[in-house]
């Protein structure tokens, strides 16, 4: 079951909880076709987007109660996947089934397990709590990227890349010039970097500034804490402090701050979904505020999306030169250990004995 | 000479006469290229469609009285696909020669034979004389599909597939409800489906109360008499009467039928042409309900294009997942075999001795 | 580094002079991605286009004095393809560089030697003088084209094509009625043809009318005079003066003559760019007649596009197909064999003794 790229014994964001209606969604994740839709109770189902008899896609049949009608004959199959009516036969062969795959809805995502569901524990849910914690508020919004997802991984756990990115947003100097701290443990990557005495850069100064009523923002502290969890999901701990007011020792109180959800999806080896949000634990009423910060996001990420999906092209086109690593790089090398070491312990499971 | 998908020695249909011009027509049958076109005394010419010199497409240069003028250096070749002329050189070489493909103009349909020439038997032409006998009317049409062929086939000897595909117009529950008769013997496989005393589908219905100046169609008898002839035509004979009147018994004055005319003719592994026409023997010299129904053939078999291309790409994408054979697909099965005698035929041909 | 389609240790045309600027201009040059721009000098640098880690096309950079930064981590590269600043690192590795390719403009032209910059001798670019000599006047334009570069050579070797693809403007039957005279010496292979008291082509009698102020043309003597230099340079020396005023025993003053100067780069096995244009000896000050000519060159040249894209096509479709030599392919077949002798002798050295 293993594939060289990504594991398949995980959790993966299939979408935000609104794309998932009374209405047959078609996703490809980690290479297999499938198709979701919510059952009357809300609750939400996954099959193998292939039907039974003749492969013709399950997402282009209809949804008749909690089943599935197939839009070619008819056959129907309910949300454990089983065949529960084939037009026009006697009786119904027991091998009649498409894949079931478990799902869990989770800090407003919809969670799927692609490998063995015999593994699939929700308990190894990345945490995203800050979607719908009721302190935090966001809007949550994703791309489609003709790009292997590690390129994402590696785009975020190396912020230097703002400053030549996001000139005119979020990048700086100050990021480019200051030094990570890294740890890792497991499955995941914790990276620091505090700049002090920095200008804001002009997203957060206005943060900032709004937050706490300040007629300009001043030098700041400015951190940026990033925690990744394998395969996929990095959440990043960002914000400015007037320079002084403690931030760095613990005080955040005359700052601000937000949290930068993501979780990437593969489709395929060189596609992914990318999921993501900003979320803020200020002005939480103010849903002209989320969806500036929401319209914002998109804008910085589709600078983002240019650069990952040229970088992919150019990869294709340079089978022979692989990626150097500087020490900016630290945080994806590690993250690329964690994944291989997922995948390789996938495919000791496939041939134990090393077979 | 054999391919692995279809047979080469056989009659395929390139066009609807009216297709033929005083033009060249290029058109791709079994995975050859060939430019058709008529002469002045009407008949028609098949070359292979690439100059003998650089390979040039010959549909690219223009006709010369019945002889062909590549576009790029002028040589012209005659309808037999020999050399005639090489401006600039002394002599003509012999090998100088395109293919010349047996044609033949049958039943409003042009019929080529891509195979070895000399089996080309025009006896051996399907039977589509529906198109083109006085006591029959209609207008044909055709569509580029991208599938494989027998996709098509398969669709039209499992007319169950109307009730989930054809939902609004021929489809009902009856078709799916009713058992189907199956006969073969040699290239040809026969299907039957009676359903008595059922409702008559909108399309029928229409045609019957016309025919027959019935205020509304009341319950009827309707057959689905499905002859296959290797490897790509299908003729249906469909209609209703109402019920009692004898239908069955073979008293179909009382009803109303059709032929549907169907043939297909692969380009490549997976793409095709598909020809069609609904023939009527009734209402001949009414042309305005001719075009009436051409135009609802296509938008039925548009309804079949859609499902036929979202199966050809999930076969692509799924190519451990063999097709699922049920009682419904009794006729493709048989379809599909009598395919594969002709091939292996051919590859016996080939390979004499099993070498 | 020999490549089967081209030879890597020779001159290629990377753009007009024009084309290349204050900025960054990608271009794929035998299979390298390239990207061009001018120092402050006006001299041209030309840097790999994929940056040392992780390969970002540089193009998608901006320029910083000299230099390219790169639009992802900010590295800067010098126009020597240097490394010389990486944000947050310590240190440079002295292996942080990409490849930095010969360049010299001359006649107009921007040349590239994708090869051995070892072996890259100026002496070899091609002589294509007519380009900014004073006194000739013409303007060079080039398209992208979809098909081998030596289908372009072809085209341009064997001039009977104009009867049947430009019959409109430069064709007539005196061009594939008349024999050709062949000479070939180490890398350049010569053709001519004369044409002796013929009718004048439109396009050539508008031009002999004008420049000697004649009411028409009557007939003239013709000439091709067709000089080939390997691997991609071809310049023709077309015209035609009053039959009888001696052009072929060498006095053209009464008569008409211009160069048609054609050099092709290979972008990949399949793709190419095609740099042209028409240089004329007289008019000189006459830039409404430059754009004219400049204008007819291309409407002309994309009749051959559309050939030549199609013949590319036909030849993939065809694999088993080779073409075949006619007598007016004498030029064409000694110029292949001139360029496979240098790619011969680049695998050579690439392998000496043989191995």
């Amino acid at each position: 079951m293993a594939h060289s790229a990504f594991p398949m014994n995980a959790w993966y964001a299939a979408g935000w909880d609104l794309d998932v209606k009374r209405d047959l969604l078609p996703r490809t994740i980690c290479g297999i076709s499938i198709v979701l839709y919510r059952r009357f109770d809300r609750s939400i189902a996954a099959l193998e987007d292939a039907c039974w008899h003749r492969l013709l896609p399950l997402s282009m049949g209809r949804l008749s109660g909690d089943e599935v009608v197939c839009g070619y004959h008819g056959l129907v199959f309910n949300s454990d996947g089983r065949c529960v009516r084939m037009p026009s036969e006697d009786r119904i062969s027991p091998n009649a089934c498409v894949r079931a795959f478990p799902v869990v809805e989770r800090h407003r995502l919809v969670w799927i397990w692609p490998g063995d569901s015999a593994l699939a524990d929700p308990a190894l849910i990345p945490d995203m709590h800050w979607a719908d914690d009721a302190e935090w508020a966001g809007e949550g919004s994703y791309f489609d990227l003709k790009c292997d997802y590690r390129l994402v991984l590696d785009n975020l756990m190396d912020l230097t890349h703002e400053t030549f990115v996001h000139t005119t947003s979020i990048g700086d100097d100050a990021v480019a010039g200051t030094p990570l701290q890294a740890n890792h443990e497991g499955r995941t990557v914790d990276l620091s970097r505090w700049m002090i005495d920095v200008e804001a850069p002009p997203f957060l100064a206005t943060q900032l500034c709004q937050a706490h009523d300040l007629a300009e923002p001043g030098k700041v502290d400015r951190w940026q804490l990033i925690h990744f969890e394998a395969p996929a999901t990095i959440v990043i701990d960002v914000g400015v402090a007037p320079t002084g007011s403690g931030a760095r020792e613990g005080d955040r109180s005359k700052g601000i701050s937000g949290r930068v959800l993501n979780t990437v999806t593969p489709q395929t080896a060189d596609t992914c979904y990318y999921f993501f949000q900003y979320a803020r634990c200020y002005g939480l009423d103010d849903r002209a505020l989320s969806t500036e910060m929401k319209e914002a996001n998109i804008r910085i990420f589709t600078e983002d999306k240019i650069i990952l999906e040229a970088q992919q092209r150019a990869a294709v086109r340079h089978p022979d030169r692989p990626f150097v690593n500087l020490k900016i790089d630290v945080g994806s090398v590690r993250a690329r250990r964690a994944i291989e070491q997922m995948i390789a312990a996938e495919r000791a499971e496939d041939h134990p004995g090393g077979a």
